[in-house]
């Protein structure tokens, strides 16, 4: 407990590495993007409101739009799917009936639900932390997404250099929702990349209080 | 390959639960507390700024204050550490002596490195997209610490609802340094919290195309 090193994952996560490139050609089918997708949603999120939502482009015409709007990012095109990763801005919405699922599932007693619709109303009232959430959120359910490909012998590589503008409009994507980031998933090609090393950790821990790191 | 179901983190990703609760009086020490920062600091990061630090409060009287800044969140104070995961607003500071390390390991080619500086500063001059960058790093880093503390046999809990003003000033935070959120960890209460239900699948992917979901 709390010391062991063995644990399959642990090894998954220093052995992990942004995808650059993926064998192209090679698809996904239906089935298994919604594996995907099931596995990100795992991910924890404030007041369950689950801001993710999760657009699968596959069709090459539209890899290559995509790529398009991302300053020409080649692993956009060659990924079986890239997923464009949406925060929606009025996560609020649903609210009201996620949580009488999960009251009605015995889950959450109803008081603890109608305190938790309460306080998300009190919180993300404000348009700039319903934004952050919906960037925080997106990125806990992309980061379990990237974790389950690897898991699932894919491979995938986050990109947040894009014209979001451009992608809204090219996939008919509401304003309501916030490209957070692309997630490109496909086969890993042959070609190892390098991992890039991190920062000494007494450069980004400090024990008890912030310093200068 | 892409269809397999049996890696184990995949049960882990199912089964994790936001653990509001943890057995109290526990302590974790601080070679643990490095391990978790270890795994975390391999997730992802734009351009490898890594973006990413964490304060590890572990005193009883701190935890305290700092469960006061978060609302009386009693885990707060349960958990054998709580970390205050920061975004560093000015990550760009410290990338050209990252990019140098990546060169000199041999993973990173010269010409790639400045190509790399060149855009982030690029990018990153604009300073909502530096702290839209700082609140996903730190999220993904967060994500990957939350699993592999449930790798470790710990269990874990994210909390955005605190007063990051306050949690700034109780512990010499400086204000180049982002609360994104805190991060409670712990030993497991014994006490099986409920998973809360997820959106259905039809209520957060489209293919193709977006819409409303």
């Amino acid at each position: 407990m709390g010391n062991t090193n063995d644990h399959p994952l642990l090894a998954l996560i220093r052995n992990r590495v942004s995808a650059e490139s993926f064998e192209p050609g090679r698809t996904l089918d239906d089935e298994t993007v919604r594996d995907l997708v099931r596995d990100a949603i795992e991910a924890p999120s404030s007041f369950n409101i689950q801001h993710w939502r999760f657009v699968a482009v596959r069709d090459p015409e539209d890899k290559q739009v995509l790529k398009q709007a991302a300053y020409g990012q080649q692993q956009v095109e060659d990924a079986a799917v890239t997923f464009i990763v949406l925060g929606d801005l009025r996560g609020l919405d649903k609210l009201p009936q996620t949580l009488d699922r999960a009251v009605e599932q015995g889950v959450l007693p109803r008081p603890k639900a109608d305190a938790w619709l309460d306080s998300a109303r009190e919180i993300y009232a404000d348009e700039s932390m319903a934004r952050d959430e919906a960037i925080r959120s997106c990125s806990l359910a992309a980061m379990t997404m990237m974790l389950a490909a690897e898991a699932r012998g894919l491979a995938a590589g986050a990109l947040v250099g894009f014209d979001p503008v451009a992608v809204k409009r090219r996939f008919d994507i509401d304003d309501r929702y916030l490209p957070v980031m692309l997630l490109a998933v496909g086969y890993p090609c042959s070609v190892h990349e390098s991992r890039k090393p991190r920062l000494p950790l007494d450069e980004v821990l400090a024990f008890d209080r912030g310093r200068e790191f």
